[in-house]
């Protein structure tokens, strides 16, 4: 992924209840989901206790529309009924960013 | 962690080489030493396969001043030497945030 900054990045932290309670189904249509939303970049996430996810956007607008998309709209709610104890979500411009790749000998 | 927006956020995402190498350890100490220095606000952590670490800063200079750190100067070059087989780095402003905390029944 290279990009032309500014870009926009949204922190998801979150800690998990017990059980899976469809959890993992959902998980993955979400992020299959956001995939075709408009403005879309890409996805990063981690678990092991607490949970990362990093979802990358050209535009504020691209998240908020995410943000209110129907079914995103349902997991939300399923997420505070059922999913997390506890989340955060944070809304950040992205500055600049560099990489780095070993080369392959 | 409750702060006056806004406030920054180093998303560190990696994928490591096979073995430890000392990892860990030098992990564990450059966390220590990110909670000492000025400016540093918090820190979160998770890996399975690509690792997410994200850490919050009160300033884009107080970010800087931690990258030139000497100690750190000396693991970020053992990261490319070894434990690293690619990482990205993204320096972002955190524009908003919002959190969940389930009532405790």
């Amino acid at each position: 992924m290279e990009l032309q900054n500014p870009y926009y990045a949204v922190i998801f932290t979150s800690i998990r209840t017990e059980g899976d309670h469809d959890y993992n189904e959902m998980a993955n249509k979400m992020v299959d989901l956001a995939r075709q939303q408009p403005g879309f970049l890409d996805v990063e996430s981690a678990r092991d206790g607490l949970g990362i996810t990093v979802s990358y956007w050209e535009s504020l607008e691209a998240i908020a529309l995410w943000k209110s998309n129907v079914e995103h709209q349902i997991a939300q709610k399923k997420g505070i009924r059922s999913w997390y104890s506890c989340y955060r979500v944070r809304i950040c411009r992205v500055e600049r960013d560099y990489e780095f790749k070993k080369n392959k000998k």
